[in-house]
C-alpha cells in the first residue's frame, strides 16, 4: 500500500551549468538560463511504501511524516534561490530532475521504519510539468 | 492499459482504537480521534486494468462501471458516519488505509471480466494526502 | 483592490430543524438530515477589500491575516463536529450558509484596519457547491 | 527517473462501430454514440522515463518535447472531429482507450533518445475518467 | 448571499456566422470555425442571490437546483452538437457568450423564488477561458 | 458581460523597501523579504466587461486578447527576477497588489474596444493567495 503526502515551496532558480558558455546554456535552457534567476511554486507528493500496523491501521504516523518533510524539504527550500542559498545545488544543476533527487536522498532514511519505506518522489514545477524520481525507475535515486 | 474512473462520498469519521485509552488515541491520532467525529470529501479512484476489446474498444463498460462504484462505495458511505454505520468500521478503525482496503473487497470480484480486472483503488481523504491500495503493492488489500 | 486568503478545515455536521420531526428534516435536508453527521473538507475564502499601504505595498499583513483566520476559524472548527462543539451551531443549523455567515461574524472586526476591511466570505462544502457572505449581497451578513 | 509533461487539445468524437446498428450502438455506447458527435477538452500527460544527462541533469529537452507533442498530437488533433477529420479514426472507433494508443504510436519513435524512451500516456477525457497506455500495461500499446 | 452550484457538460460546436464567408468566419474565429464542429467539457457555475430561509437555514432547495440545472441545461446539451441539435444554436452562434446567455434564460424563470433569484451564469469553455453572465453586467442576460 | 482569459509566468521576486532596515523589512514582510529572491508561478485572470458583437457573439477577439496577454504580460514577466529585470519594479515593491496594479496599467488601453473594456485584473501567487484589481474596487487601479 502506498501513502502520499504533498507539500509545496516557492524557490527560485538558474538551470546553466557553469563549464558551459552564456550563449551554450542558453540553447540548453533558453529561458530558464537567466542568470538573475525566476521562480516556481514547487509542489511535491512523497510516496511511502508499506503495509498498515495492525494495532494503529496506519503505514506512517502523519504528523511525524509532516514534519519530516518541513525539516527537510520546506523550511530549508522555502523562499530561497536554491543555486545561492541550497547545497548542493551550489554546484549541483537545480532541474526539477537533480531537486527531486536530493529531496529523495534527504527523507530515505528519515522516512524509514518497521512498516514503510519511501517508495516515490514527484515534483510538479508547473501544474504542466514535473519528474518521479523512484524505485520504480531502474537507477533508484538513493 | 488502466481504465480509471473517479467519485466522491462526503462521510465523518473517528480514529481510534477502542483497546487503548483516550491519552494513547490521541498520542496516535491526534485531532482525528476526536469521538464526536470529524468529516472528509472522499475522492476515490477506481483503476482497472485491461486491454480494450476488439469490438467495442472499450476495456469495461463505463455506465456498468459508475453503477458498481455507486452502488458498493457511494451509496452506502455517502453522508454517513463510518464508525456508526458501516461496516466493518464498527470494528476496524476507518483510517484512510482501512477505508481503501475495504473499497477494495468491494469491488474486486464485481469489475471483473473477461478483459478487465481491479489494479488500484486510490482513495484521497483531503487534496494533501492519499493512499493507494494495489497489487502493485507487496501485500496485495483482497 | 481586494485581498483573498484561502484555508481549508475538515468538520462533520448535520442538517436538521429540532424544531420539526425527522420526516420533515429529511424532506427539507434529504440524506443531510443523517443524525449521525458526515462530514466535509470546507474550503473557506477570505476577501479584504482596502488599498495597499505606501509603505509596504500590502492591502493587509498576510501571516496577520492567515494567523486571524486560524485562531478564529480553523483552530475552533477543524476535526470537530459543528452540531455539538462549535456554538452557535448548537441551535444554529449549520448549513453552508449559516456557517459562512458565522465565519464573517468571527472576522469582521478582527480585520478591520485603517486600510481593509472584511468584503466576502466564500465557503466551498464541496468543489460543486459553495456560498457567498459578504456586503455585496443586498442583505449584509453582520 | 520519470518526465511527465501535460498538454491539452478540444476536438469531438464519436463512439460508435459501423458493423452495428444504431440500436447497438447506443446499448454499447450510450450518449457517446450519437451520431453528430460532442467534444470534450481532452488533457494528455506523457512521460519518459530515463536518467538525468550528466551534462544537463535533464532527462529530455523540454522545448523539444514541447514540440514534438505539439507536431504530433495537439496541432492535428485539436479542434479536430475525430471521425472525419484524423485518421485512423475513420476505421478506429476513437474511445479514450484508442486515442490513448494512436498518441502511443505517435509519439513512441520521436521521443527515443540515448537517455529516454516513452513510458506513458495518460489521456483524460473527463476529469473523472482517464486512461494509461504504457508499457507498464501486460500487452504494450506498441 | 450568494449560492453556486456547478455542473458540467460535453458538447461540440462550430463558431461560424453563416452570412459570411468561409473566409470570413475563418478570419474571425480561427480552427473555432472548422465546420466539422469541436468540442469542450463545458463547466458551469450557476449563482443564485437571496437570503436563507429562517426556517431552514438555506437560500435554495439543494436538490431542486440540481434538478433544475440538469433539467434546463445538462440534459438537452450534454453530449450533444449544440449548432445541429440544441435550439436556439441553429440560428445563434454557439459562442461561449451566447451560450451563457441562453443558460441564463432558461433558468432565471425556474431558480426564482420568494428568497431567490438569478444573480449570475459562469461559463467555462476551457479551464482558461470563461465568460460570467448577469445583472451585475451593465446589460443584463435576460 | 465578462469575458476572463487565464495566462501564467514563473518569476522570482523580494518583498522589501529599500528605504528601511534588513530588520525591519524583515518585520513586515517575513521571508519574502530575502534579498536572493524567490519565486512563484503567478496566474493572471484578465477579465473585459462587454456585450456582445451583435455579428460575432464575441465580446472581444479571443486571439487578440491572448497576444496583448502575452505581449505585455508574459513575455517581459516570464522567467524574470522582478525587482531587477522588469521596470517599474526596481523602484516599486512587487507585492502581489503592485504587480495586480502594474499589469492593469499595462492592459487597460490596449484591450478597450468599442465593445469592450478592461474590468479586472486578478493574480495569484500561489493557490491560496490571490488579489483583484478593478474599477470595482473603491481606488480604481488605473
Amino acid at each position: 500500500m502506498f501513502l502520499t503526502r504533498k507539500a509545496e515551496f516557492s524557490a527560485s532558480h538558474v538551470c546553466a551549468n557553469p563549464a558551459l558558455s552564456a550563449e551554450e546554456n542558453f540553447a540548453i535552457y533558453g529561458a530558464n538560463a537567466n542568470p538573475h534567476g525566476h521562480g516556481h511554486n514547487y509542489v511535491v507528493e512523497v510516496t511511502l511504501e508499506g503495509e498498515p500496523d495492525p494495532v494503529t491501521g496506519m503505514v506512517f504516523d502523519l504528523r511525524e511524516l509532516k514534519e519530516i518533510i518541513n525539516a527537510e524539504v520546506i523550511d530549508p527550500m522555502d523562499h530561497r534561490f536554491l543555486n545561492r542559498e541550497v547545497p548542493p545545488f551550489d554546484t549541483v544543476i537545480p532541474t526539477t530532475e537533480n531537486i527531486a533527487r536530493e529531496i529523495w536522498k534527504r527523507l530515505a532514511a528519515r522516512v524509514s521504519s518497521q512498516n514503510a519505506r519511501l517508495k516515490n518522489v514527484r515534483l510538479y514545477e508547473t501544474a504542466d510539468l514535473y519528474v518521479d524520481c523512484g524505485e520504480i525507475s531502474e537507477t533508484p535515486c538513493n
